[in-house]
């Protein structure tokens, strides 16, 4: 029988984070203090994060080390398996190899909790009572929720309210590990208070929110599901694990392809690889898939802005949208962000990694034909992986080469399936983004260097 | 680091079924054909089973060869893991060892694909076009529309009434592998016109239309989730692979733990054990969890029994609570059959095996210990058997004993959180089964001879 799985052991699993930090190319842009316009160190961030996590944040050391503490959780469910397509392949008449990634396995059903563990830990440390977040689809606050549980810490969720309302069972996993969950925008703080016109809410509100009450309160920080340099670098477990296991298989990857919203999926899953392009010059091509709704790489300006809506953070360098977009409620929440991780988009800037918006009915279109073949029901952010990765095969298919393709599967979509059934109906809708839309935000960019 | 998951390599999926019936002590039971009182053949099996799935049915072969294309099927998931569940352990404070058999990283989320590809296999084998069958919690229902969508097959699936309420997203899933989906009883069959008044619908209902639509069609054939002697052979994959795993890690069960619906993820887990049992002289005892709302094994009666709730199939030897008996909605819906294998009943009849009822209440306060401890959220129906896992590790402890577990953890909660939500918000009720009902029930069982 061919195989089919490539399982690691769990003595497999990575002993160090990757930070790719240190082999970016060019001067690191740092970010800046929004008051001063200086660079913010990590006095800017000590209200809100334990000094374990700010180390790591502005670590150059190339690998950091996994606590055996963090790696003794991960055991729950790593190594992830990764899967050889052989029915896609096979319904798509490709002569690629597909390769999957599959992050759904752990209990929360995504790949957040490599970062949620990693950071529950560094916080209990630091002797933190209390953990508060943002939630855009769930996947974060319920991977939060079981780190939080599995430490010993409370937990609470601001979740997007167009979120909350669409997915009810994501509220009840939160809660079964213990957490509790407001509906963002809240008139808890005065972030949601001022937002409370934007019913439907947004990721950028509900952080608004968390960090909010993270920095008024002492035993409390807030933690951060995506964006940041050290949520990037919790999840290189994915494409530590990749490597390892395609080697398993004889293989290395001519292109990976991931979905990207706040880009920590996508950071994870590649970064170990863009390394070994800039050191050992591999020649990987580097695909992220994000929403023809909310189209950060592919049509955002590349800026300085803020990473919440009302303006508390620092201002990060990134492709954005204008930090006061409010992306439409296309239904893989976790995408709809309106910046991207400052690693990846330079990554993007320089070159190294391409991007393609997907329009979220082909996503459900091919996301559905990946079930028919594989049999797992993919979230639909990594449906717009799927679409992408089809259309990369089938790019094979037409070129007749053998490529290798790389896919990562963030998660399943057992919480998403209203937005399955709402498919079924023809009730999903293409939101475009509109050029007037993207003029206005760059109207009300913060002021800050120019960095194009 | 000590080692948590036991997994297999995909060449360590079973290469056979494990047949107990030649093992069983005693003169076999006969099922009866409701007419004649004689023993039902082959024959009146054929308007509704294609001739592969018939004669394993009747088998009398100790192993069955398990087809490759079955096998090749099997590696999209299998091996499932093994894991020891050491932060329960733990929590616990128990000297015990509990192993729990993990089926629901299958794409259904539960053991139930484990025979319903093998029935899609052997009814494409057979040429037959379409399959339709009943569904309780909607497991059973997504497994078949799974596995008719990888053989090529149409799929329809009448859902019993009170789960095609409580979980429109399993709905959804079934939807997405191709399946067709009718809320039970319906106006589509005369077994469903006759049962309207039961508008919450029970699995025999739903059964009994299934039937009536297969026996009708020439091209359509049925296929049933549980109770019979090949689901349960099907199902024997999962107790092989745990003894296999269990010897990497130098154990051997002293109790294994499984829920009890129609029997088979139960039958599935211990036969293999059973028979080392028979054989061997091993002394492993097996303890089946049932609710306290639908007490088969613990508080039914021994005897012939209709299969469905109208009367349609050959009379069966087993524990029943009547067939007309309609359970009350607990959300452990996969466990709300009147009945019970009758492979497995002859074992608790022979004192082979043990059985507890566990209340819904109590299943899902051991379910959140679990969560919280393990991660994964249980669906509801191993949710009963953790609990009688967690009393026999507290046993342990009380008697100081290192007792080896092994629970089977036969599905995920992902499609009942609306039950843990009712659970958190202090709703779920503990529903009684009463001498009343008992009594009624026994006045109105088929006329056949005694068994007890």
């Amino acid at each position: 029988m061919a195989t089919t799985k490539y399982l690691l052991d769990e003595s497999q699993i990575p002993t160090s984070w990757v930070n790719l930090l240190p082999d970016l190319p060019g001067e690191p842009l740092p970010p800046l203090n929004p008051g001063t316009g200086e660079p913010a160190g990590p006095d800017d961030l000590t209200p809100i994060f334990p000094i374990g996590v700010i180390e790591q944040e502005v670590s150059t050391e190339p690998d950091v080390e996994i606590p055996e503490e963090v790696r003794e959780v991960y055991k729950l469910w790593r190594p992830t398996p990764l899967i050889r397509a052989r029915r896609l392949e096979r319904e798509l008449d490709t002569p690629a190899h597909i390769y999957y990634k599959y992050e759904g396995v752990s209990p929360a059903g995504s790949h957040k909790p490599n970062s949620a563990v990693a950071q529950a830990y560094l916080n209990k440390q630091a002797g933190v009572k209390k953990l508060v977040t943002e939630t855009g689809a769930g996947q974060w606050g319920s991977a939060l929720s079981l780190a939080c549980r599995l430490f010993g810490l409370e937990c609470e969720v601001f979740m997007v309210g167009v979120s909350y309302d669409q997915k009810p069972y994501r509220r009840a996993m939160i809660e079964t590990w213990g957490g509790t969950v407001h509906r963002s925008p809240s008139d808890r703080t005065d972030a949601g208070r001022s937002q409370a016109a934007h019913e439907s809410g947004s990721l950028g509100i509900a952080i608004s929110e968390a960090v909010e009450v993270a920095a008024k309160a002492d035993d409390t920080n807030y933690a951060l599901g995506s964006v940041l340099n050290h949520v990037c670098l919790h999840q290189t477990v994915i494409g530590q694990e990749a490597i390892a296991a395609l080697e398993q298989a004889g293989e290395y990857p001519d292109v990976v392809v991931g979905c990207v919203g706040g880009g920590s999926n996508f950071a994870g899953l590649i970064y170990p690889f863009v390394r070994a392009n800039l050191r050992e010059g591999k020649t990987t091509r580097f695909l992220g898939a994000e929403p023809a709704a909310c189209p950060t790489l592919t049509r955002g300006t590349y800026a300085y802005d803020f990473g919440d809506t009302v303006g508390m953070t620092p201002l990060m360098p990134m492709y954005t949208l204008g930090h006061d977009f409010v992306p439409p409620p296309v239904h893989a929440g976790g995408l709809r962000y309106h910046g991207d991780a400052p690693s990846l988009c330079a990554l993007v800037h320089n070159g190294l990694v391409e991007a393609t918006a997907v329009k979220q009915t082909d996503a459900f279109a091919a996301a559905i034909r990946f079930a028919s073949a594989e049999g797992i029901i993919p979230g639909p952010e990594p449906a717009h992986a799927i679409k992408a990765t089809i259309d990369e095969a089938l790019a094979a298919k037409h070129s007749g080469e053998e490529r290798v393709i790389l896919l990562g599967l963030s998660g399943h979509g057992h919480f998403d399936m209203s937005a399955y059934a709402a498919y079924h109906a023809g009730e999903l809708e293409d939101l475009e983004f509109s050029d007037a839309e993207m003029q206005e935000a760059l109207d009300r960019l913060p002021s800050a260097p120019s960095i194009a």
